[in-house]
């Protein structure tokens, strides 16, 4: 059995900031395959509903593959991150087998861009390897929240010829002197730049990015940190579920 | 006078690979400013006419803004980089207060994303500050071509949680180390990771990715070095000027 799995990266939340080879490559799916990641972000897969309603083609189906089980606290992080991802692939192989027909299109869409803290080429990579299906990858390349977030706050990523490092929270503390001039931050769940950065380096934060519930904070760390756990905090009570990045700049 | 300047990411270079964000903000635009920056990047300016002519409203006009000269290798880099966009300011000041109407909006169009190593941000900030016209500043954010690339090679930017740095030819050598797990190498004309890389490294490099012309090349540095210099020279003199990046990452 032949299938081409594609990844489609849909941008970071604004249903505009698809592009036009996104809409292309909707068009003529079989079966698309969502990972249910629980009831907390609703109005994330409400976006992925609406770019499916729009652009699929009629009679395609929409698969949820129910997450496997996952310890968020492991004592090796990496080892219990892999068994997950196979856990996965296997799930999926089952849903293909059954739901898309030989030679026919799955595809799984990709909040942003799929190059970006996302699984979701390494869930394919282990099924292309694990499945014993004959699996064509195709990626199709979307907006990075990165980029949403500067062009909300109308900024450059870099000055002129800097390098541009893009980390996690849970890295923010590693990042080597030299490298920490422009740093794009995501996935921070505890703003680790209260404990990391200079009071004088500037930060530019943004909530829900090109969204209507869109949220924007700069200025001076000293002079906004508290504001940025505030607006954070009363987002996340009032939405339910927060995503938000920010870049750090050395001064 | 006030008028709306808006800064258009436009994608790196596959024409399907822009966002309807930006074609619906290049709908209403009056006037769209093009830099002209020689003659030897042909497509480019062709991509950008064909968008122009595909989405432009009918009536937009299209005005040539000739560079003013630069020196490519002055004492101080950074202070000719300054004087040549203040230069720059004054030319589009001159532009925006003949072509376009009080209460008009001008735009730009900025390969891939206007935040990564563009100067056209800039010069717009140039010109809010100097030029003495009422401007409000719209980004509209594009897909970068380092998306463009991880998406070709159908890989993503980083493993599991780590960091991406990105950065240019010139500057790779001064990546510290623990930065340069992933990095994302732009402007990169002489093809400055055979100095820098360990022989061990894996490279994924691209040139005119996204394009009919695209080629990919991946391996180990050691055992693709010298077919990436070959492939690069030869698709230079035969198409006459080059766009190339890569990402390098370590073992
Ligand atoms: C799992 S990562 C996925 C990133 C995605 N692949 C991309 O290209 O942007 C999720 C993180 O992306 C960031 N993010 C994604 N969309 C965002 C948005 N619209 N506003 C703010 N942050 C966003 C947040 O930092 C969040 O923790
Ligand atoms: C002045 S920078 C502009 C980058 C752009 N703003 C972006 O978001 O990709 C130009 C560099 O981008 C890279 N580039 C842009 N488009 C490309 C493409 N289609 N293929 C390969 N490299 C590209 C090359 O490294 C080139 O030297």
């Amino acid at each position: 059995m032949q299938i081409t799995l594609r990844v489609i990266g849909i941008g970071p939340g604004n249903p505009r900031q698809i592009t036009l080879e996104a809409i292309d490559a909707l068009g003529d799916v079989d079966a698309f395959l969502v990972l249910d990641k629980g009831g907390d972000k609703k109005s994330l897969s409400a976006v992925r509903r609406d770019i499916l309603t729009r652009y699929g083609r009629p009679g395609h189906r929409v698969i949820e593959v129910v997450d496997p089980p996952r310890n968020r606290d492991p004592a090796d992080y990496d080892a219990e991150v892999r068994r997950w991802h196979a856990a996965r692939a296997s799930i999926f192989t089952d849903v293909l087998t059954t739901e898309v027909p030989d030679g026919g299109v799955a595809a799984l869409l990709v909040w942003g861009d799929p190059a970006l803290y996302d699984s979701t080429l390494r869930i394919v990579d282990d099924l292309a390897e694990h499945s014993g299906l004959s699996i064509d990858v195709e990626v199709v390349p979307g907006v990075t929240s990165a980029s949403a977030l500067t062009a909300a706050h109308r900024i450059a990523a870099n000055r002129i010829g800097e390098p541009v490092h893009i980390t996690t929270g849970r890295r923010l503390g590693d990042t080597p002197h030299g490298a920490d001039t422009n740093q794009i931050v995501m996935l921070d769940g505890t703003l680790a730049f209260r404990q990391i950065a200079d009071p004088d380096d500037h930060i530019w934060w943004g909530a829900y990015v090109g969204t209507d519930d869109q949220i924007l904070i700069s200025g001076r760390v000293a002079d906004v940190a508290e504001q940025i756990v505030a607006a954070r905090a009363e987002a996340r009570e009032r939405i339910g579920w927060i995503m938000d990045i920010y870049l750090l700049r050395k001064g």
